[in-house]
């Protein structure tokens, strides 16, 4: 590691201070799922944006509103997007948390809170990384704009429409996005694409009311048995999703992708360890890589139905509901697989509702990308290693807008632990990876400003 | 119909204080899954058999008491057993009920409350009705034993041991039970059997804590897909039990059974509209009356797992159960199956826990039983027709204590509406009936007395 920079030495002194601001930042409940407590995150997100010399607005929707601010030093300097969300998961199920989720706590060198790690605390540390630069140094490298959204959590459905809106105003040459978290192993990762996501929930009924299971068992149809039935039909039990037409959309991966997707597995024990399992569940011809990122997966998020108490209650129940989440890969369309998944419930299912909660499509950037030896570097100064390059990840952010309709790379960034415990009790980001954070937005303005072709 | 006996001039003069003291009983809740308000029910129950003139007591047990009164009169005559259960079901989901469930409301000639069906409104008209008897006729025609138990909606798991050990207490010549509805139709029934019913509950868990669906979907456990893979082997499409070796317990039904199950058809139309729906489930071979009656069935009453709140969350749940239980048929074993499904779970999802909810062994007297004459002829004349006979019914009750340890005949006389929504919220029984009942109670002290050979 190289000798402490000025910003480096600010980022020291500000520690506290900073810790100040992310946790009066994450005190305020921002749950788009519930649209709890939107427009006073918004707000918080624009004076952040303000506070570190940004020239910045609420861009209103029907929904929760953009939070976009900008710093255009000189047109002929490259643009730097920088894109985050402000709002957060759901914090149930609440007895599971050891702390409050909207009342930061720091123990054993980290930060609990919902949204410390997806995506406040990542968000903010590019702002304090701008905010450090101006202080240390005066006029940004580059041209900057940040683009916070309020809707992630709930699939990003405005996104499309106001980035394809606002081709003008958000006109950069890269993107850099910092969520999710780095490897198991705790190296830096830089990522370069994205699965997508299509959220949607089956709806099952049966008769008007609950029935006693004795009289009615086998006469009257029983929903959950509905879904359990269907739901079947859906995957296989290697993990294969066999909605009808859907393998037809999966492309076959290379054996570069596969080769790059397989040194992705990181320290598996470690990652297993720390959410309690011995061992992964497996699947004879793919490697975990290729599992996490390389295929889809459908995940039922959530199946209830009837009685749910103690002991037993002799009852079939009159309706159940399954959410579900299809993670997509290049060049899947959320639209088609949703079509796919109508078409399937009908057929084996007739009467199951469909009802959609919103997709994220799938995107990728090359991994010889011209901003991605930058980015290597800059992360390369702060950690004093060498991030490894990933081609995709399992989870799924709007980058699509910016690779597809802005036609610009995207590049992955994430600065938080891989045990961040994203969407679950007791999410986390160690202290060390915030201010570490701070840094690497830092440094990554100066080495995008150097590498450019017009710097 | 014949002109008004003594007793039924007497049942109409009280009916306001019958109807006051049903009231009474049901405004205490004695749900037994939850162990709340089962020692004020046991006392209350202890008073009206007191009050009915019978030399009573409680039995306590570990769980809940047996309340026990008997009147013998004569050790030459006949003895009757009537058996009922003071305990009632748990009245979730409340917000579906329209009038609380235990403030008893009537509406539209309904008594609308939890347990006035399902027991207290059929165990207290033969509680009245041997009331009736004495106030308007003095001594008891027969000997009358009453027991009460206090955990039927659990599985009577202290009724089988209760019984083993009161051989002498219990000794009778025939038991009646006056639980369940009349046929849809309207029309009374004896009913001559019941099934047996197995409640377990399966439990899977996957991470110690819940999970990102786009990190680890498809690679950590998914504790509902596992149960929707489990579930999916133990019953298949046409609604027959798959569980390995459950096929072969399963005794088929002769030409005679058939022809008595295919009779229990009743008014499929009526009792559809009931509950809101259009048709039944069909099986390509079986009438109405075998799948409710003749055959198991398998029933999921709860599933539970993961999200279940608005919108959507991308989230992999760490744990799920499902509530199911197993209607038997003779000669099946309660033992048995339950052996049965935990080996086929151990096979097909180890890890899955399987945790007994207790059971109820089927049930069978021969409809040529010397007590099934006297009991029509008090329903007929009550009723001013025939009642059916049925051979058995799908619903479970604690029978086969009598009919295997205690070895008599055990016939079922329900009092109660086809459409009482037993188990469900709005349980109602017609004011009607719940009068009518005491009537037949009373008519069936003399009919039974009257045809005793020792009378």
């Amino acid at each position: 590691m190289t000798a402490p920079t000025d910003i480096d030495r600010y980022v020291e002194a500000h520690r506290q201070e900073h810790l100040d601001r992310l946790f009066a930042y994450l005190r305020i409940p921002g749950i788009s799922a519930h649209g709890a407590g939107m427009a006073e995150s918004a707000e918080h997100a624009l004076g952040l944006l303000r506070g570190a010399g940004l020239n910045a607005r609420l861009c209103p929707t029907v929904g929760a509103p953009f939070v976009y601010g900008e710093a255009l030093v000189d047109p002929a300097r490259p643009t730097l997007l920088i894109y985050g969300h402000y709002d957060v998961q759901p914090a149930d199920p609440l007895d599971l948390w050891h702390s409050p989720p909207f009342e930061p706590t720091i123990r054993n060198g980290r930060i609990y809170a919902r949204g410390v790690a997806d995506n406040r605390g990542q968000h903010l540390a590019h702002i304090l990384g701008l905010e450090a630069w101006r202080d240390c140094r005066g006029t940004l490298p580059l041209n900057v704009k940040v683009l916070l959204e309020g809707e992630e959590e709930v699939g990003s459905p405005r996104m499309p429409g106001f980035v394809a809106d606002s081709r003008d105003l958000l006109r950069a040459d890269v993107c850099v996005i910092s969520d999710g978290g780095v490897d198991d192993s705790g190296r830096s990762v830089i990522r370069f694409g994205v699965r997508g996501v299509l959220s949607f929930e089956l709806r099952a009924r049966g008769a008007a009311r609950d029935l006693h299971s004795g009289h009615w068992g086998e006469i009257a149809p029983n929903p959950i048995w509905t879904l359990v039935r269907l739901l079947a039909t859906m995957k296989n039990g290697a993990g294969v999703v066999t909605i009808d037409g859907f393998g037809e959309t999966v492309a076959p991966l290379s054996a570069e992708e596969r080769a790059a997707l397989a040194a992705m597995e990181g320290a598996q024990d470690e990652a297993l360890r720390s959410i309690g399992l011995s061992e992964m569940q497996q699947h004879p011809a793919r490697t975990l890589g290729e599992r996490r990122a390389g295929w889809p997966s459908f995940t039922i998020s959530g199946l209830h139905g009837g009685y749910g108490g103690p002991g037993s209650k002799t009852v079939l129940p009159c309706e159940a509901f399954a959410k579900c989440d299809i993670r997509l890969v290049p060049d899947q369309r959320a639209d088609d697989v949703l079509a796919m998944v109508r078409r399937h419930v009908a057929r084996h299912a007739p009467g199951v509702e469909v009802i959609s909660h919103g997709a994220m499509e799938p995107s990728k950037t090359p991994l010889d990308s011209p901003y991605a030896a930058p980015v290597r570097r800059a992360i390369a100064r702060v950690d004093g290693t060498e991030p490894m390059l990933l081609p995709a990840m399992g989870g799924s952010l709007p980058e699509y807008p910016f690779t597809h309709t802005l036609g610009i790379p995207c590049l992955g960034v994430p600065f938080a632990n891989a045990d961040e415990a994203n969407h679950a009790p007791n999410e986390n980001m160690e202290v060390k990876r915030f201010h570490r954070g701070i840094r690497i937005a830092a440094a990554l303005l100066e080495e995008i400003a150097a590498s450019s072709p017009s710097s």
